[in-house]
């Protein structure tokens, strides 16, 4: 006891501290070696798990959310790794540190310093598993196209149509030809999975990251309950210093068939206690309940508590507004369909097609997730594998989502534009009305009375906005191209 | 009793044999005069309604299903209209009358005469209440455009947007200015009704009769029990040896708030008892259950034994297969929404999307109803006024209508095309796939094995037939075009 580091360490704000101490390397550190620390900022003590990282390396990671002086000290069953103390100096946080996202207002997001954060997701579910060159590739595809600031992606590799590859390393130690030791981690594996956590977090990128899903050849889709559980909290404990993480406990949970709801239940618990942090947590669906009137029987029940938005596969963008009300939770539609040309149901859906789910979700206030699937010569496909975007809604989800940027938060609102717009906004303030496949000459809106609005006319696929002349109030008419994909954005005048 | 008729009557099968007599005019000849006749053949007898046509006429029609020699004798309660006897002669019907349409294999219809019929429905609610002008016009439009076999339309005027000028004609005697006298019908108007259901007939095309609707100025959608319950009888007496008449009993009943469900019972009940042939009986709804999760508490049921078919007013087509196998009855989606570009939300939606309803619906083996609603300088509007149709739709359902009709009545297949098609077949015969927007540049097929199949692409929009090379059998791959509003046309090889 009581050995003090000399050295204040010092992190920014949301940043992560990492204290790495050497010890035991026989017998299985993994499990053996039991190590947390202790991070207390006057009243407060936050206590946070380490974890072995290989060749003698333990590492504790923290990110502090108050800026000041911090100290801690650790605890072990190592008498080396056992109650070293110091001391840590928070700063203000760089330009771009936005800090974590957390639910704001019940159904929407910000980051922890109050800025609103829309998300804007993509999906690569293995694109960390590619080689050096198809991961950079992705990267910079990401960082020109601009339309995405959440990514979708998993731990374990895939194993689906066009994804027959070995992945270039894997959580745990050994290969397929061997077998794997899921009592050994790999932390060549993590160490790489952290640095693409990184680069997305330069992009401004949350990752949400899934942790378990169906599409196996491997054996990780059916490890027994204690392997499950050591793998999430040491993936808890590598990981949620990093301030864009998000858990998605599942891809397709529902597919899993081994797994139970209690098991789900007992994951999320899981990680609600191994993540000091409290990251965001949802879990997504194959099945498609309503389809066929059934009832949500074989959804994850995203009312219960640990569950802080609702993650969620449908095609049918109309029910966003009556999933918020039933969770009274953020809604993100996590899958749609995928702009592409593949053979399968889901992956084949035009730009028009994509672009229409994300304005008929984004304006009701909800939240939609993009996916692209080209056939390509050497099967390098976006939904997967990242490189480079083909598609034509991009660019588009790219404008609407300036559009959304630079609006408040959408929720339902009093004024009935007619079922066959999808819209939200602020009452009195603000209003988005999108029109879809409907090409109306014209519509009758029924704005409030004794308040004045200026009328867009948004060509959501040509990406133009035209407004109209003069103010309108109360029972007004707007005349419309006769033309699909138009919406109206209706602002309270200055 | 005995006065017997000299000469001996002679009509075709399924033709409308017209008896007129003369009898008291004085009084009210509607409600004091009875008047039936029994038609006998051989060891049957069909009891018929008269009906009081004014100026002191009275009439009895029958169409005869069998061919030979009937006999006839009235019934009245007034002397002079009370045993008349008479024969009549049933002929050979001439070409193109192939008598009603009849429910045929439970979920589909035929002709009498057994040749299938496959609904192409289009509506014009009061084409029948313009002027002369535009009613000729519609006949034209109908004749020339070949797409439509069945039309739904009114027996009351309409009172709607876009719909405000008077009708030339009430079914009632009387006037907006000085009332209806709703115990006296206007001959005039059921004659020049009867005369378009003639000129309709002649075209091939079914008069799907509404006999309800809400959209009122004048009284009709709020009359008493005793006043709709005989408006039913005289209709069914004046209407029920049309061969192409179908009884609607209302359009979007559900928004006749007045009326019970008990009501709509007995409206069925009506038409059942006084219509001799049991011609088909439907009801159509506003309300869409399903959207929102709800039952579908609000609809009719369709189980009831009365009804004969699934009349549905709802836009998405996917549900077609769940309600034929709910009911257990043919589904005809008589409304989905309307081609066109009105500021309604019904109104709107584009060439594509009108055709896409109907292949959608027509795949699985359920029939779908045509709507147009451009604006138009003197609002002269299909869907209501007839006059011309203006829409990209037409041609392509009438391309469609080709294909329906020379293939087999279509059902659920044990194939699985994939969730993102609609489709229908005769199992290892004949598949119809429509991917609609989906638009994969393959598709791996799971055929039955040992059976050979041609291969026919389908462009739905540009109506072009591609037959593809070779013959499939078993699981096989089709390339398909990387465009939306294709199809496939499986047939088991000659």
């Amino acid at each position: 006891m009581g050995r003090k580091l000399e050295q204040v360490l010092e992190t920014e704000r949301w940043g992560k501290l990492e204290l790495r101490l050497y010890g035991p390397s026989e017998g299985n550190p993994y499990s053996d070696v039991k190590l947390n620390a202790r991070f207390h900022y006057r009243h407060r003590t936050v206590e946070v798990n380490g974890f072995y990282d290989g060749e003698g390396q333990y590492c504790i990671r923290f990110m502090p959310d108050t800026e000041g002086m911090w100290t801690f000290e650790t605890q072990s069953n190592v008498q080396e790794l056992d109650g070293i103390e110091g001391s840590m100096l928070c700063t203000s946080p760089q330009p771009g540190n936005r800090g974590p996202v957390r639910v704001d207002k019940q159904v929407h997001f910000a980051y922890a310093d109050g800025t609103p954060y829309y998300p804007f997701g993509t999906t690569c579910y293995v694109w960390n598993h590619q080689d050096e060159q198809i991961e950079e590739e992705t990267l910079t595809s990401l960082r020109e196209s601009k339309a995405f600031n959440k990514i979708r992606m998993c731990v374990f590799p895939k194993h689906y149509d066009y994804n027959l590859k070995e992945p270039v390393s894997y959580p745990y130690e050994g290969s397929l030809e061997i077998g794997f030791d899921l009592t050994a981690f790999n932390p060549v594996y993590w160490r790489h999975l952290e640095r693409r956590i990184e680069d997305l977090q330069r992009l401004g990128i949350e990752v949400d990251l899934i942790l378990f899903h169906p599409y196996d050849r491997w054996g990780f889709a059916n490890m027994n309950p204690e392997t499950d559980d050591n793998y999430l909290r040491y993936a808890a404990a590598r990981l949620s210093a990093f301030r864009n993480i998000w858990w998605s406990l599942a891809n397709e949970f529902d597919l899993m068939q081994d797994k139970s709801m209690q098991d789900w239940d007992r994951f999320f618990r899981i990680i609600q206690e191994n993540d000091p942090y409290q990251h965001l947590r949802s879990i997504h669906n194959w099945h498609h309940p309503g389809i066929h009137y059934r009832s949500n029987l074989h959804w994850y029940d995203h009312g219960k508590p640990w569950v802080t938005h609702a993650s969620i596969q449908h095609h049918d963008l109309h029910f966003v507004t009556e999933w918020r009300e039933l969770y009274k939770k953020p809604v993100v539609i996590d899958e749609c369909r995928y702009e592409g040309d593949l053979n399968h149901g889901w992956g084949n859906i035009t730009g028009e097609g994509m672009l229409e789910c994300f304005w008929r979700g984004t304006v009701q206030g909800g939240y939609v997730t993009h996916g692209e699937t080209f056939l390509h010569p050497e099967n390098i496909i976006w939904w997967s594998h990242g490189g480079k975007l083909h598609g034509e809604s991009p660019e588009r989800i790219r404008y609407l989502r300036d559009i959304i940027e630079q609006g408040p938060q959408l929720g339902a609102t009093a004024i009935d534009f007619q079922w066959d717009t999808a819209s939200g906004g602020v009452d009195d303030e603000y209003y988005l009305v999108y029109f879809g496949t409907s090409r109306p000459a014209y519509r009758i809106l029924d704005l409030p009375e004794g308040i004045k609005f200026a009328i867009d006319i948004i060509d959501t696929w040509e990406m133009t906005v035209t407004p109209l002349d003069g103010q309108y109030e109360g029972r007004c008419r707007v005349d419309l191209p006769v033309k699909p994909y138009q919406a109206l954005r209706i602002v309270k005048a200055g």
